[in-house]
């Protein structure tokens, strides 16, 4: 870690974001344009993200399984809308073993073709239905414009893909996981997302419907967290997933898919840091409580010491780390932790041995509000009871931001100015030329229509016309 | 599962292990010629591999990280043997984005040296070592025969990489993994593995020295499993891994790599795998124990099926699954569990509910000898023993198999013989020349060279000029 100071988020929010990651080691460039390499920071992160994301989806009833990577060319043609939205994005292997290929191969950029075909052979009879598999798995698609963690040309993540007998279970199924990436956002990650469902020009090449999580980053904008399709028979249709039903007689299936990706790793750093680096959520945290000893002297420190360890030892049911570090100063090490965002950092001198006490300082509450001095006795009960206050203040902080920066428009006027401050929340009549025209005068786009929502009597904020029910509008990653 | 009986393994091996992935549902032929697709079945397999090592590399200060798939090709070029190894089975991307790249893009065969250029951007002084990163990973190589896990196009690995300040610290850590592996392997797996040592012509391309784990299938042929490489300077100079060394002169690092990949799920098949199918050791089964309900009216079963869903509950300390289809007999679902090698069965009728017993069937002792009448009190106990005899009668099973399947061979005449039906542990002088010779004559490939082996006294098998080891030899997959 440099000693230099992060830019401020008021000053220059990208630059901090960029700076950040660096700093705190989460991820670095990689030699090819646009890849990342997830440092181990950065990447037990995303372990702590997939463990709380795959209880959920085995706890649903899901499996995980591996497809290949490289899919024929052909198979991407075989649906049209599909294809559209993924042929300019493509990576595309022509030489294998030093021999062109026939058929090029596409690297992944979304699996629902290779999936689907796969499915065609195994769905015989509805017996066979549903099919609820899940993979993590890396992608590529490549973008011009990347940023790190938000958009690579390789990124990592979960696909689930789902077949079933009727239409009704493959919306209960969508709704399903969006209700499970929403409980993982905010009971994991505390980060508070809108869940709700995307416009026809916003959602997945190839779906039905599409449904999404959004969140507030802390410069306003907003970002996708993950989004789960339905996907009608599309699929189905276009592979021929076909099974005899209850009645002996052949059916398309219906089918879903539905991914949260490495992406997360920048909702997080983008709802929760602050000018002095990362807050990482404890339940996600890879550090949840780092132990920094202060001793001056080698007598000190043999009385420290073994104390730090001992207590090391018995919080144990935490992600603990102790800082033994002897080339650096305990306020180096302050730093250095509070950039990283662990959550916790527990001080022990050699007083707080003699009175059995430790100093705790809480990562989200700066200088001497946020320490607390606790004895050593059922230390770990007291901890476990600050990390659950924590989740809860992340969160609080976290939602009361995005509320206070969601305004209703009552003109189009008031509505551009909106959008340079927050998000709007506006009538919107549903037509795709209204969408354009918002996009090309003020760079916002239409997030969700949240699903809670009763139709009323409005007018849309661009045309004027009839419009039943309002929609998020912000400027996005 | 069909009703067709597979081929025996004395009859037809091959077709054996062809049959019976298939069948178990372990895996399924991908589109694309030489890939997989792993099910559902055979992933939760390689997740339990995964979690096993997993804790393994981080009880031993390893962490995870993600590198990118994608490597210049000017990078391979780098290391001269590293490139000739790996050039012909490369899979290369020419296009992105809809156009043609500059330099083209390969994906990975393995990872040295996209990691090694980013060691030398990380490591400046000796307090940067050691590097103790793992990935978790998908390879490509472009092999023209392939064989379901054994030998795919794309396959899952693990591959280690690490860096340190000095020899001697990177061949402890190569000796390390090494022991790591065969403690895997053993105790997780019950598959006793020989470790040792490669030949000059069966190493890593660009290792100063390969450890390996191998491993005897059931007919007779060797499968490496497991290795672990020295690479010493090679990749440190190819990439500039320098740092500054305690006397502030500036040093190469000293490098290691080692894999165990999906080809380990054929281990498993083939180590302990008989004529009725499958048979999994307890530790990595994804099913540990089925419970098969008997009855043959309603009234019967609505005796039986409380009980039954009582006991799930009460062995949630084993991974259990309850068969509770209804339109198979419970005869099928005894086969249809031994095919897929789940170790333990239990069965419950309304007999068994009066009695408040269980009968349970363990997969390896076939017929009523494997048959035990146990009491449903204290049964998690009782089963937590019966799986720990169980793991150590399979690992029993196989080193037997092994064992009086190596033989030591007086004359090349002999040697041909034993090649026919074992492996032969014979003298070899070193030279790749007789290591070519026997290869031509008898297909036999030196497996390894055990550690533990003094110097003696020999001549070789195959020139009869001295020769101090003894080497495996073998017909290998």
């Amino acid at each position: 870690m440099s000693e230099e100071k992060l830019p401020k988020q008021s000053e220059n929010f990208s630059e901090w974001y960029n700076q950040l990651i660096a700093r705190a080691e989460l991820a670095d460039y990689a030699p090819v344009r646009g890849c990342m390499v997830v440092r181990p920071y950065g990447w037990a992160l995303w372990e702590n993200i997939q463990k709380a994301l795959d209880t959920r989806f085995k706890q649903t009833g899901h499996v995980n399984a591996a497809f290949p990577m490289l899919i024929p060319m052909s198979f991407l043609e075989k649906e049209k809308e599909h294809v559209e939205g993924f042929a300019p994005e493509l990576a595309v292997v022509t030489i294998g073993g030093g021999q062109k290929l026939e058929e090029p191969l596409v690297v992944r950029p979304t699996s629902e073709t290779i999936i689907g075909y796969m499915y065609s052979k195994w769905v015989k009879s509805y017996r066979d239905l549903p099919i609820l598999i899940n993979q993590w798995a890396n992608v590529v698609r490549w973008e011009l414009r990347t940023r790190m963690f938000l958009r690579t040309l390789e990124f990592y993540w979960q696909e689930g893909h789902t077949a079933h007998e009727t239409a009704e279970e493959a919306e209960e199924e969508t709704r399903r996981i969006l209700d499970l990436y929403t409980d993982f956002a905010v009971n994991e990650a505390a980060v508070p997302v809108i869940p709700g469902i995307k416009s026809e020009a916003e959602k997945f090449a190839g779906a039905v419907r599409s449904y999404t999580i959004e969140a507030m980053m802390r410069d306003t904008k907003a970002l996708q967290s993950g989004t789960s399709h339905n996907l009608g028979q599309n699929f189905a249709k276009a592979f021929d997933i076909q099974f005899l039903d209850r009645n002996n007689e052949l059916q398309n299936a219906w089918t879903t898919s539905w991914g949260v990706s490495t992406r997360f790793v920048g909702a997080i750093i983008m709802t929760h840091g602050d000018d002095q680096g990362l807050i990482l959520p404890p339940r996600l945290a890879p550090i949840q409580i780092v132990i920094v000893p202060i001793y001056k002297d080698p007598v000190s420190m043999d009385k420290v010491m073994p104390v730090v360890r001992q207590l090391e030892k018995s919080l144990s049911q935490f992600r603990v780390k102790v800082d033994d570090r002897d080339n650096v100063t305990p306020g180096f090490k302050f730093n250095d932790w509070e950039l990283r965002g662990v959550p916790l950092r527990i001080e022990i001198g050699p007083r707080d041995v003699d009175n059995n006490t430790v100093v705790v300082a809480q990562r989200d509450i700066p200088g001497k509000a946020g320490k607390l001095f606790l004895s050593m006795d059922n230390l770990g009960g007291q901890l476990e009871t600050i990390l659950v206050d924590f989740h809860q203040r992340l969160l609080q902080r976290a939602t009361e931001f995005r509320d206070s920066h969601i305004f209703e428009a009552k003109d189009f006027a008031e509505f551009k100015q909106i959008i340079q401050e927050g998000w709007a929340f506006a009538y919107w009549c549903g037509s795709t030329a209204c969408e354009t025209g918002i996009k090309d005068e003020t760079k916002a786009t239409t997030r969700c229509r949240p699903l809670d929502q009763k139709k009323t009597d409005g007018v849309c904020i661009y045309c004027g016309q009839p419009a039943e029910y309002k929609t998020y509008f912000a400027r996005a990653y």
